[in-house]
């Protein structure tokens, strides 16, 4: 595993003290439990991709902390789901006693119920009702039967069957391809983007987005859960790149969707050198 | 029992079609569990409220459907996650199999997500930005941890233990009342209505909510399962209004508070009669 990009870490300190902000360690406990998983240590790919997205297209910092929020928020939701006895029994995440195991299941599930509504609260109060509405649907978009639902639905569904490379590729655009696309279009909203910018940014995180799954279900394999913060092989009884494409399969294939990431990025130029290097950070995250 | 006013069978029309439109029951698994909760028979008391209230402050029934949907969306997500194993785990609802009897426990928790994703969606879609955000904001502070979440995980924390009168009733503000005050705000906000005609609209709200929960509470002790749709005394465990004050002074007190929110109605003058019919139906929900 690959160290994040040294100009990551500054981002990451605004995005944690930006979440702490809006969800204390502190109080009854299901806000405990909410910040139990979203404070935990993350790289915060997805929320740094907004604050870049933004960026690049004119914005500041400063107000897009709030849209790269409530995608982490969702994220965090969408993490204590998964890893429910009823979906992915996990024991561990972000290298710690899953939520579930801490609160037990019914504060597991509220926490992850008030995170994803809190995502939306934090996108209605913080921006002028214009950017605020767009960003509420696109964010609702990526979470519903379409996107993080829909995914997840046909990940369960699928386990123990064998699926097609096509459904894979679907259940994982929906899984994780769906919130960095909705972290970029986020960003580029708030940053005033254009809409080509934006369609630029969203094809860019559609390929980066899938390249992250594929290395995940990489290190699914090889990794070490001292290093993942997860147990190694949790997937086994799923279908994934891996056992679709090999380890050498699957490494190369999560380089090309990289590449083809890198070439949205065109249109920007240099100004896009950041997101280059977040990608290829995605890209070499297995060796 | 007695039947609702004769009036609502008309809303509940134009409600059931907007809510069959947003959730069709077909397609993919995770869709159909959400419409199994959302188009069971119901009442569809909040929603009702969300189109009295657009209408009272000026607003026409149409425009206003898609405010009364999302929230009976929310309404429907939480009676999923109530009657879950880690929760209630109640075996009935709406008369027929929970729905994680009916579609398992992973499904039944990512219908409950979909449905409030699906909420915010149908708000940030539906209106014009500026209500749209309000409208948002309103939804998820009535949701999150000092609403329906806290509710829930305060009366989860309680069950079992003796607690003050003051804390049931904050579980039960946070269970019922807050979503029937974002129901009336909401239908203010898309009916145009001026501060001081939604203040009163929500303190009505905020006192038939708590009314319909303690009558809940009634007719869980007495109620037959073949007309409240639920198993009798599914909350023996709990403390409830009844437990603390007995049957006559349970229908007392809802009484009351049904009085309370009528007196609300006062500066609407006639135009608040069926909002009044409402109400006396909630109070007379047990005879």
């Amino acid at each position: 595993m690959i160290a994040v990009p040294a100009f990551v870490a500054d981002y990451q300190v605004s995005i944690d003290a930006e979440l702490r902000r809006l969800v204390p360690d502190s109080g009854a406990t299901v806000q405990r439990a909410m910040a139990y998983t979203l404070l935990a240590p993350s790289k915060r790919v997805r929320p740094v991709l907004t604050l870049l997205s933004a960026e690049i297209c004119g914005g500041r910092r400063a107000p897009a902390l709030a849209a790269s929020a409530a995608i982490e928020l969702v994220h965090a939701a969408s993490l204590i789901l998964d890893d429910l006895p009823s979906m992915d029994d996990a024991p561990l995440r972000r290298g710690r006693p899953a939520n579930h195991k801490e609160f037990g299941e019914a504060v597991a599930i509220l926490a992850a119920f008030a995170l994803l509504n809190l995502a939306f609260g934090t996108v209605a109060k913080a921006y002028d009702p214009a950017v605020a509405s767009k960003m509420s649907a696109v964010l609702s978009d990526a979470v519903g039967t379409e996107g993080l639902v829909g995914g997840q639905a046909g990940d369960l569904l699928a386990a123990g069957q064998p699926i097609e490379f096509e459904m894979l590729e679907r259940i994982h655009r929906g899984k994780t391809g769906s919130l960095f696309v909705a972290a970029a279009v986020a960003g580029g909203l708030v940053g005033g983007g254009h809409a080509d910018a934006i369609a630029s940014l969203s094809a860019y995180a559609k390929n980066l987005g899938l390249a992250f799954q594929i290395i995940d279900d990489l290190l699914d394999v090889e990794g070490d859960p001292a290093q993942t913060g997860k147990a190694v092989r949790a997937d086994a009884r799923r279908t994934t790149f891996v056992s679709f494409s090999g380890v050498e399969g699957a490494r190369q294939l999560a380089a090309e969707l990289c590449e083809t990431a890198d070439r949205a990025l065109r249109p920007f130029g240099r100004r896009a050198d950041q997101l280059r290097e977040l990608s290829a950070f995605v890209a070499g995250r297995s060796i």
